[in-house]
C-alpha cells in the first residue's frame, strides 16, 4: 500500500478511516489484523475520523488490549461517552488492559457511580490498585504515577536482576522498566540503576555494588511543576515516589511528565492571557463552561479599571482646561500597560524554570528600574518628536490630497510635548517595575505566578499611570 | 553523612560546594571520589555555587568523563567561559567525551575560530561527526538529533541483536539504546521495537518479525515543534531522523525533545508578552542585549497607538462638548484589550498543540463572536449599574468623612450610561473576534502565532475601541 499523501493539517492515520469502515462493513474479523502494526495513537486518530456512532463497534472488533491502548490515546470527552455507553462489565474488561496510570484518568472523567460501577467488575488486584491511586489529586506526583515498575532486591546479582526484567517485561502488565529501583530487605528504596546500566554490569557483579545510591525522589503529594522539573533537570526516563518510610509507591515516567508540563505551560499561557486555566481543550469545552472561565476575570479586571473612571473624574477640571490631555490618554495608559506585560511575561517564565528564585527580587528589581527608565526615556523621544513633527504640519499646512497632516495641538504645544515625554519615562519605569515585581508578589503570598496576567499588569498600571501623566501636567502644563 | 536540611529555594547539591572546596585545598585527588555517586546536574550546580575563579581547578580534578557529563548540564555561559580558558588541546580531551549532541551545543557558544581550533584536536572519527552535526540549524531536528544510536540488520535474530546491544551498552560511546532500530540490506530503515520489546522477544525469533515496521520518523530540516509534537503524540523514547534515501542520520531523544519542548513555550511566553524571545535565560543575559529585544516591540507598539491620539485629535471637537466621555475612555478601551488577550491566549495554545486547525478559523470565529456578545453584555450591566449608582450616590450627597462618594456625571447621565453600556457590548465583541483570529492569521502569513502578542491585539483593538465609543457617543449623548 503507498503511503497517502502527507498533509500538514490532517494526520495520515485519519485518512486511513473510510478504509478501516469498509473492512468493518464486510468482514468485522479482519480489522484486528489490519491495524496490528499501527500504533495506538493512531488508532486513536482513527476512531476520531470515523462517524461517532461506527466507534463502539471498531473498539469491539478490537482484542481488549488493543481497545484498552486506543482509549489511553483517545480524546477524553469521547473516551467518557464511550466508557459510558458500555456496560460496567464491558468497560471493565478494556480498562483492566490499561496501565493503572492511564485507567484512573479515565475512570475520573466518569461520574462517580459509573466509575466505581466498573471498578467493582474489576479483578481484586486491579480494583484494590485503581482505588489506592483514585486517592491522590489528578495533578501531584501520585495522581501521576503508576504502580508498575520493576524493583529488586539490592543482594542480589546484576544477572538475576536482568532475568527479572526480562520476565516483567515478558509478562501482561506494563512494568515501566528504564529505571531499575533496588530495594533493601525493609523494602526501603536504596539505589537506582537504568536498564542501560544494569546491561552494562559485568557478570557476578552485585546489583547494590553497581547502583546509584544517590536517587532523586519525590512525595506522592509534590505538585505537577515539581515532578516535571526534577525529570528535566536529571534527564530521567522516571522518578520514584516514595512515601515517609522510604518506601516506593509508583514512579511517573518521562511521556507523563512531559505532557504534564505542555498542560501546565497551557495553563500558565490561558491565566497569563487573563482567564481561569481551562480544563479541557479548546475544540472540546461546553460554551458555558469556557464563557465562566473568562467572565470571571473579565468581571474583576473591568471593576479595578473603573478606578481610572474615578481617577479621571478627580481630573474632571484639568481636562475641561485642556481637552489636549484626554488626546494622549490611551498612548500613555497603554505604554505602562505593555512594557508592565514584557516584565511579567519574562518573570513567569524565569520562575517556573528557576533561572530565579524568589530572593532574588532585589536584583531584578534594581535591574527592572534601570531597564525601565532606558525603554520609558526612547520612547520619550517618539513621542515628543511625533507631537513636534505634527503641529509643525499643522503650521505649515501640509496635506495629502483633501486629507490634512498634522494637528494643532495649541500655543502650549511645547509643553504638550513635554509633559507627554516626562510621563511616559515615569509611566513606563512604573509599568516596568510593577509587571516583573507581581510574578514575585504572587508566588510569596502562594498563588501561581502566572496569575500575574497581563491584563491584570496592565489594570494596576492603568490608574497610576494616568494619575502619572495628570501630574507631570499640573507642573508643566497647567501651572 | 546525614542529608543536608532541603531547601525549596536552593538545591542541596549547591549546599556540598564548601565541603569540595575543602578537600580541594586538602587532598585535590580525592575530589573525584567524593563526587562519584553524584548525578550530573548536581556536579553542574556544585560548580555554579563555588567562586567562580576555583571552578578550572575543580574541573581538572575530575576524570575527562565527570568533566564532560558536568559540562553538559552547566550553564551555558559559564560552559563557555571555561572551554575558553583552556588550550583548544584540553578542551578537546573533555568535549570528546560528551554525546555528539551535547558537544556541538557546547561549540555552538564558542566563537567560531575557538570551535574550529578545539574540533580540529578531536580524533577523526568525532571531527567528522562533529562537523556533520554543526552543519544544521539548531532549532531542527538535526540540530537536536545525536549521531549515537544502535541499529541493526533485520534479518539476525533477537538473541544476536540483544547481544550487540550490550556490547553497545559497555562500549565507550553513549548509545540512545531503548529503541532499536532495524535497516535492511541497503542500510534504510524499515522497523523499530523498544529495548523492552527485544527482552521480551521469544528465543530465537527474528528480528524483523516482531519489529514494528510502521516508524515515526522526521526529516533532518523537521522545526523543533514537529520533533516535539511526534516525541509527545507517540510517547517516544526517541525519534528517528532520517534522510530522503529512507538512511537515519541520527535520532532526537525524549529528554532533549522535552527541553526543546520547554524553551518553545518559553519563547512563546515571552513573544505573548510583547517582546521578541531571549535566547539566554533571564539571569544570564546582559543589559543591553535584553533592552533590543524589549525596545523593537515596544515602539512599535507605541508607534501603533499613536493611531489613538490621531483618531481622538478627529475627536477632540466632541470632547470639548462632554469632557465626561474622556472619564471612561481607559475603561472601554482597556475591556476590548482584556478580552482581545483571552481570545489570542486561547488560540495561540490551540493551534500550537493542534487543538484546533487552520481551516478551524470560522467555526472558531462563530463561537468568538458568540462568547464576545455575551461577555460584552456581562460588562455593559455592570458599568450601567455603575454609572446609575454613582450618580445616585452624588445626589444623595453621600460621603465616607469627609470624602465625597459618588460622581455627577451631569444632566445625561441615563444617556452616559447608555453610551457606555453600548460601546462595551460592541468592543468587547471586537477585542475577541480581533484577538482569536490573529493567530490565524499570524500562521496563515507563515509568522510564529505567538507573535500575536496581548500588547499586539490591544494595540489593533484601541483604535477601533474608541471609534466604537465615540460613534455611539455621537448617536447617543451628542445627538
Amino acid at each position: 500500500m503507498t503511503p497517502p499523501q502527507r498533509d500538514e493539517e490532517r494526520p495520515i492515520a485519519a485518512l486511513l478511516a473510510p478504509d478501516i469502515l469498509a473492512l468493518l462493513d464486510e468482514s468485522p474479523a479482519s480489522v484486528a489484523t489490519e491495524v496490528e502494526e499501527m500504533h495506538p495513537a493512531d488508532l486513536a486518530t482513527v476512531a476520531e475520523a470515523m462517524p461517532r456512532e461506527r466507534v463502539p463497534e471498531f473498539l469491539l472488533a478490537l482484542p481488549a488490549e488493543r481497545a484498552a491502548e486506543l482509549l489511553s490515546y483517545l480524546d477524553e470527552e469521547l473516551r467518557a461517552e464511550l466508557l459510558e455507553e458500555m456496560s460496567p462489565r464491558q468497560a471493565a474488561d478494556i480498562v483492566v488492559e490499561m496501565t493503572p496510570d492511564d485507567r484512573v484518568d479515565a475512570l475520573e472523567e466518569l461520574d462517580d457511580d459509573q466509575a466505581q460501577e466498573i471498578i467493582d467488575e474489576l479483578p481484586e488486584e486491579e480494583r484494590a490498585e485503581t482505588e489506592q491511586l483514585r486517592a491522590y489529586e489528578p495533578d501531584t506526583a501520585g495522581g501521576l504515577m503508576t504502580t508498575e515498575f520493576v524493583s529488586v532486591p539490592q543482594d542480589i546479582s546484576a544477572e538475576a536482576a536482568l532475568a527479572a526484567v526480562r520476565a516483567a517485561a515478558r509478562g501482561e502488565r506494563h512494568e515501566a522498566m528504564y529505571a531499575i529501583y533496588i530495594t533493601d530487605a525493609a523494602g526501603r528504596l536504596t539505589g537506582v540503576l537504568s536498564l542501560r546500566e544494569l546491561l552494562a554490569a559485568p557478570e557476578g557483579a552485585r546489583l547494590g555494588d553497581v547502583a546509584w545510591s544517590e536517587v532523586q525522589t519525590v512525595q506522592p503529594t509534590a505538585d505537577r511543576e515539581t515532578v516535571t522539573r526534577i525529570v528535566q533537570d536529571y534527564d530521567l526516563v522516571a522518578v520514584p515516589v516514595v512515601n515517609t518510610l522510604g518506601r516506593i509507591l509508583g514512579v511517573v515516567t518521562v511521556d507523563d511528565a512531559f505532557d504534564a508540563a505542555q498542560e501546565e505551560a497551557t495553563e500558565d499561557a490561558q491565566k497569563f492571557g487573563g482567564m481561569e486555566a481551562l480544563d479541557e481543550p479548546y475544540s472540546q469545552i461546553g460554551f458555558w463552561n469556557m464563557f465562566k472561565k473568562r467572565a470571571g476575570w473579565l468581571s474583576l479586571l473591568f471593576v479595578g479599571e473603573m478606578f481610572t473612571a474615578t481617577a479621571l473624574g478627580a481630573y474632571q477640571k484639568e481636562i475641561d482646561r485642556a481637552t489636549v490631555l484626554a488626546i494622549f490618554l490611551p498612548l500613555i495608559v497603554s505604554s505602562g500597560g505593555n512594557s508592565g506585560s514584557q516584565g511579567t511575561s519574562l518573570l513567569i517564565r524565569a520562575l517556573a524554570l528557576r533561572e530565579v528564585r524568589l530572593a532574588d527580587w532585589w536584583r531584578v528589581a534594581a535591574r527592572e528600574i534601570a531597564t525601565g527608565l532606558a525603554l520609558g526615556s526612547l520612547l520619550a523621544v517618539i513621542g515628543f518628536a511625533r507631537i513636534e513633527a505634527w503641529q509643525w504640519m499643522a503650521f505649515k499646512g501640509w496635506s495629502l490630497g483633501i486629507l490634512p497632516l498634522g494637528h494643532d495641538y495649541g500655543p502650549n504645544y511645547h509643553m504638550v510635548a513635554l509633559t507627554v515625554a516626562l510621563s511616559l519615562v515615569g509611566v513606563v519605569t512604573f509599568g516596568t517595575l510593577v509587571g516583573s515585581m507581581l510574578p514575585f508578589a504572587m508566588r510569596r503570598l502562594g498563588f501561581d505566578p502566572a496569575s500575574a496576567s497581563a491584563p491584570f499588569v496592565a489594570t494596576l498600571v492603568d490608574v497610576t499611570g494616568l494619575i502619572i501623566y495628570f501630574q507631570v501636567a499640573l507642573h508643566l502644563l497647567l501651572r
